[in-house]
């Protein structure tokens, strides 16, 4: 993870120096290569060491975009997809330089099917462009990665987040994919049909396949119901362990709960100072159920039972609308409270997905490694899927420091792994958890470098990321 | 579609020999060569010619199948997965002779985490099998196609059926799973995680590529707890149209309906004559709502509502199993009551899938198109996916039948397409609808046939399906 493991991808000088030529006078305005904006297009949310591309373009259709990658292709230049920098594993940085294109400006939303509960992006659409565009139709689409992330990226880096219990990730959400593949070409991966059995799943296939295979130019996604009611709240649990018990439960009654949010007992003690609480300071449970006004009251009072068998309450909810968000506001803040347990630090945010009966030892095994590394790192996880997340704060400029996160997240994945879990539930490999995908996959990836090769024989898509050499 | 229309695959005729002398000596009485036994592995429930194997092996585990793969690849022999051969579009035919390798006797379901809501089995173990397995667990395996087929012939043929509109298809209920490579490699695709973004979804990939790939050798799936109740019932409507409006207005609500089968007027007529029973002639709709006491009852009423602003009714409906059984009785004979229709006849099961906006003028028009053509072919669906079977009644020996047939279902297939919809919902493309890939997905089959060269050098897995030529 640290920048001496990062793949390195050589540079082509000359085919740089041809491809600036070539946008710049294609693109004008729209073709950029200040420091400024270069490293703004490296950068991600992360602590990984910015390698800016040399350019950074901005399509405005498909044709556009497969004009840059046509270009790309035949002067041997790396061409990385850009939608908001919010990924977390140095997806967007530059290795071996090359043509940033960014995304932004293909932010057309193209059809909304309100009957088919579908609609076609493109992908610099964020989610809240997105939603806020169905306000008014009754429907909205519903993974939720926390940050306002474009979908394009969002599939490319197969994101969830808070509501993929019930309504799946981005793998399950998008029903078919307009990519630029390396040769130039456009591909249509599939039809609008929710389901079908032609041929092989190329939308799953470049569904997490963060840019290395092709870049999304548009994207059909599923869109979910508003719901007609939603309850929500908070339950404390005297440990992580009752915790869970109580989400298997909720999930094998088949309590079709929507968000099922758990927050360590660190993580609740910095959101309590933080949002000036009156919980006790143990792990809790954050919920929300969407359905009917009769469902959604049922659900929650059969969670509270739930709950109360595990020696967890009084779980407190609501179908008020402010009520509700009053008790989620702690979860939502989370993110910021967490900084306050070591101000001026840097955050690592990583992830691992566990099976749920697992999810107990795991999180327990994590924070006793953390209480013996002397690590600050709260945890919140999305336990319905068994993914949970640590955040370690650091001090960035310590290689010390950066040493000590780095063998934590080593031991972290190899713990998931073993409890036949996976290095990430959903922040994706990129260059960060390059080291750990053969760790959990063995031989299965010199398939997915085989497939590498035959879409994308001269590794000019996103080089340096997913997979360390061919 | 017709036998000179099949991809052609070359004999390999030293190759077979080869192998026939190898795996006879290797397996002995779990290798056969009998005629019956071979037409038998190249017949399934269709009517395209058979093209038996040249040999049956039986193998009993992973590295058997490793065994038998790795000498077909030295050999460059064909060699085709079998698991029920009740697929519809002849996706075991041998074109190019060559090894069958039924897996009935991997029928062992090594592992239920009831926890985890998942399971993992052997691909001979069928899906009936599994549920009798299940049965004191509380939790089923929910895909259902309608044949009792193998569950790793469920998943190579991306499957799903009646329970899809609520539980999704093979596509989103496969975790995970173990597969025989072209070159002998075994891999195993994703941990046993809910949710996962390392690296490319190989996961996916499999599912639907028809043993065109791989063999697959072990599956890790998702359960779903047995509905603490279920209530369910028939509804008729005066028109196709009607009973499609109640349908997206019945999905746009976001009631969980669990089934929602769309049949027809010609095969309501069939099936009231068969059963012997006192429904209108005109199209129903089968329903089924899994969920809570209460909240089964309360989908079945909102339901009924929205039957009758729609012109439906009355809705029959109860939550006591054999009520229910009853109603839904018909249905179930849905297949035997159509044979009817027609004595002697032989059926050609054909299936395509629109998004639900067009499912009524899509059906409207294929009933308009059988009578033009006079066709007897009644049309039954699985509408809460746009999803629709025709089940075109033709005496297989009249050549002119066949052709009016076949051109019956290129109509079908281009009129889905042009509704961006899909040449087949849930049966695959085997041999039969090999022509209709590239009329649907155009450029993208050449990514497709990438991959297969890529995975699979020599063609030796399941050649001569889903691509005409490379």
């Amino acid at each position: 993870m640290a920048l001496k493991d990062l793949a390195a991808v050589a540079r082509n000088e000359n085919g740089i120096a041809a491809m600036l030529g070539i946008l710049k006078q294609r693109f004008g305005d729209r073709f950029q290569t200040g420091n400024a904006i270069r490293e703004q297009h490296g950068h991600t949310t992360t602590y990984i060491p910015n390698q800016a591309p040399d350019a950074v373009v901005f399509p405005e259709n498909t044709e556009e975009v497969q004009e840059i990658v046509r270009a790309c292709a035949e002067h041997r230049v790396p061409v990385i997809a850009y939608g908001t920098g919010t990924s977390l594993e140095g997806h967007v940085n530059a290795p071996g330089g090359g043509i940033c294109v960014d995304t932004s400006r293909m932010n057309r939303i193209l059809a909304v099917n309100s009957e088919d509960l579908d609609c076609t992006v493109e992908p610099g659409v964020t989610r809240e462009d997105l939603n806020r565009h169905l306000r008014d139709s009754g429907l909205f689409f519903p993974i939720d990665p926390g940050a306002n992330a474009s979908l394009g990226g969002m599939a490319a880096t197969r994101a969830s987040g808070t509501n993929a219990v019930r309504y799946g990730t981005m793998r399950e959400n998008v029903i078919a994919l307009t990519a630029v593949m390396a040769n130039g070409r456009a591909i249509t991966t599939a039809s609008r049909a929710r389901k079908s059995s032609a041929g092989y799943d190329l939308t799953r296939l470049l569904v997490g396949s963060e840019g290395t295979l092709g870049i999304i130019t548009s994207l059909t996604l599923k869109l979910a119901g508003i719901p007609q009611a939603i309850s929500g709240g908070v339950c404390p649990f005297p440990s992580v362990e009752a915790a869970c018990n109580a989400v298997i439960m909720t999930i094998q009654m088949g309590i079709p709960v929507a968000r099922i949010e758990l927050v360590n007992q660190l993580q609740m003690r910095a959101m309590i100072a933080y949002s000036k609480l009156n919980y006790p300071e143990s792990p809790c449970l954050f919920l929300e159920f969407h359905g009917s006004e009769a469902s959604v009251a049922e659900q929650a009072e059969t969670f509270g039972e739930i709950a109360s068998e595990f020696g967890g309450g009084p779980f407190l909810w609501t179908t008020v609308a402010e009520e509700r968000n009053e008790l989620w506001k702690a979860r939502h803040n989370a993110y910021w409270s967490s900084q306050t347990l070591r101000p001026g630090a840097k955050a690592l945010s990583t992830d691992v997905c566990v099976p749920i009966s697992r999810l107990a030892e795991c999180i327990a095994a994590t924070e006793e490694d953390i209480a013996r590394s002397s690590l600050v790192a709260p945890i919140v996880g999305h336990v319905g899927d068994g993914n949970f997340h640590v955040l370690v704060l650091m001090n960035p400029d310590d290689p010390k420091e950066i040493e000590a996160a780095e063998s934590f997240v080593a031991r972290l994945n190899a713990r998931a792994v073993a409890m036949d879990g996976t290095c990430t539930g959903e922040h994706g490999i990129g260059q960060g958890k390059m080291g750990f995908l053969r760790h959990e996959l063995g031989d299965a990836v010199d398939f997915m470098v085989a497939i590498k090769h035959a879409l994308d024989p001269h590794d000019i898509m996103n080089p340096g990321k997913v997979f360390f050499r061919y």
